[in-house]
């Protein structure tokens, strides 16, 4: 089994309105920073998967991401995989 | 004045205890997934920033993070910066 480090990046369709991005940028110009435009925000997760090769490990994390991590509905999801380590873990 | 497009990453500092990766973790455990762990939850936020250089824009951007997006006290924070256009805006 080889060790990944996932990153996951959960982002909202460009079509869904984001209130949380939109009070961030209304704050944001209130400190003075009217130079800032287009605040979206997302998910930002990382985790760790064991997986017998990175195709395997690429179905598992669209899986995850499918079930739990995003909704599919009115949101995006895209992964990066980094290989930790080769080898059989304990 | 360039127009950046800004990529956040804000996480939990490694010291601090995340209960919505464990949450997730252990769903992820109820749904079969026990080749996963260390399961951390962060912010992913994106913005359009104009400013006179990058060096402006990053110096603009480490006060947004540590004014707003991030809490310093518990977080940590990194950024990418993309210029998208060069030249004056309307």
């Amino acid at each position: 089994m080889i060790e990944y480090q996932a990153r996951i990046y959960v982002t909202l369709r460009p079509s869904v309105l984001d209130p949380a991005g939109t009070a961030v940028q209304s704050g944001l110009q209130h400190l003075g920073y009217d130079n800032v435009e287009q605040v979206r925000i997302g998910k930002y997760i990382e985790l760790k998967l064991s997986a017998a090769d990175e195709e395997t490990a690429k179905q598992q994390l669209d899986s995850i991401c499918d079930q739990m991590l995003a909704n599919p509905v009115i949101e995006n999801y895209r992964f990066e995989l980094t290989p930790l380590s080769a080898g059989v873990k304990a």
